[in-house]
């Protein structure tokens, strides 16, 4: 595995680059759900670059850039062992040379859900994916749906500005107990690391009663979320929404919805959480 | 040469193109500034594609959308003659399948000069160039400097989002009497016609005063321009202004500024015109 750290060796790679290549985009401190993301981009392609970068666009002011966690010896060793064949991990000086005054925004569908708690970050991770994209130049793209809305902004993105790229969604992974994988949970404590549960809960039980057809619209789930997740002692709420996917409209009525994102968000403690599930009717 | 007016087609023609692949993007109604563009790229490109579209996107409400003059079998010949070996002329519904929520802005460069007149235009033009590069996927792309501000744009998005082109910026052209070449140019009344030889005119009594050193500041010229394109009859100034290129910044001082454009707008009768000149100094 080679690991690249300049624009100019890695275009130098790529010309010369086996085909199709594949790229796992990934702000690093690897966990088993980037992981099965670069299993799976080996299984599909002949070169398999992951990228490791902190992008700074993509968070708020008060959000926790300086300290998101880092470890790049152990995200090269884990990278190479689930297969990737080069890592890109630039700097901030090679990503940002100078400040950036061009911005890729996806409108509408940034204004909701994560996008209405954290002003701007979808327009950050829309820049830097294009940024990576016209660097690395993949012919498939993978992204975990832990981050269902930003599949659905990536994906809206590359249709609308036609990028040749496809986009691989997979499924979330979860620890053992049913949390969802997150670089973010080890900032949890071990009484924290408990209630941060009640995300994972509150799906599989409205999930329950999707299947069973309690409900007609999405806010009817989503009220029902809300109040389970509130209801947990050391966790705030900070979003239930339950919408259409991957157009993230309000759901008037389950039955004529083929496919709905179940989404929430909450803290606890200090550190941010999401979760979700995606209900498809079958045909 | 072939015509190509599908995504589909666009995508195995150039799966196969040989390299490098110039682009020479235009909204068609082809005069000699387009021609010298697209020949320029036969030397350079094994492969040249000329794409035409107007864009709707750049064009604002009160503006010339509908009316904007086109003429595709003209086009055609005139691309085949200057050595093209692909036109892709797609349809609006082709670049535009549904209402785009992606957009790509480039801030600053943006608020001044033209972007000051015509809201959003900018955004509309880095949008469609982000998307025929994505399509196209060219190695070079050439730009007419009668719109330098746009080759700033253009050049400043490439390098932010590492877009992998090189952008060509070429000359101006002009017709015999000194009228920059423009396909806006055929709505000019013959007195119109006349008028409108005012702004290359003043921008060469300009010219000769910068070189005289005669003035400090870019607004003594910028006044000077002003001036002159105000006092002819059925003129009306949009702007006159001198900043430093391409960063378009004021212009303190013409001895430290190494590279400068002096650039006007103006409506002659309904049609907007634009002209400049770049100002270098010999290092």
């Amino acid at each position: 595995m080679e690991v690249i750290s300049k624009q100019k060796q890695l275009r130098q790679r790529r010309s010369e680059a086996l085909q199709p290549v594949g790229l796992v985009p990934t702000m690093g401190y690897l966990h088993e759900g980037h992981l099965s993301l670069i299993r799976r981009a080996r299984q599909e392609c002949k070169t398999v670059v992951v990228s490791i970068y902190v992008n700074p666009l993509q968070f708020g002011p008060n959000e926790d850039f300086e300290h998101y966690p880092r470890d790049l010896e152990r995200d090269l060793s884990l990278a190479q062992e689930a297969g990737a064949d080069w890592v890109f991990a630039p700097t901030p000086e090679e990503m940002l040379p100078r400040p950036l005054v061009t911005q890729v925004m996806v409108n509408e569908l940034t204004d909701r859900l994560c996008g209405a708690s954290r002003p701007g970050h979808f327009d950050g991770v829309a820049t830097v994916v294009t940024q990576l994209f016209n660097l690395i130049q993949p012919d498939r793209a993978y992204f975990g749906l832990k981050d269902a809305q930003q599949v659905a902004v990536i994906q809206r993105m590359v249709e609308d500005l036609h990028m040749p790229v496809i986009i691989v969604p997979c499924p979330t992974l979860r620890e053992p107990d049913g949390l969802a994988m997150s670089s973010r949970n080890v900032y949890l404590s071990p009484t924290e690391r408990q209630r941060a549960l009640i995300l994972n809960r509150a799906l599989q039980e409205a999930t329950k009663r999707w299947e069973a057809g309690e409900w007609e619209k999405g806010e009817e789930a989503a009220a029902y979320l809300a109040d389970m997740i509130t209801s947990e002692a050391g966790v705030t709420l900070d979003y239930a929404e339950v919408l259409t996917y991957p157009d993230l409209e309000p759901v008037e009525s389950f039955d004529q919805s083929k496919a709905v994102l179940a989404a929430v968000a909450a803290r606890v403690g200090s550190t941010r959480l999401i979760d979700n599930r995606i209900w498809q009717r079958e045909e």
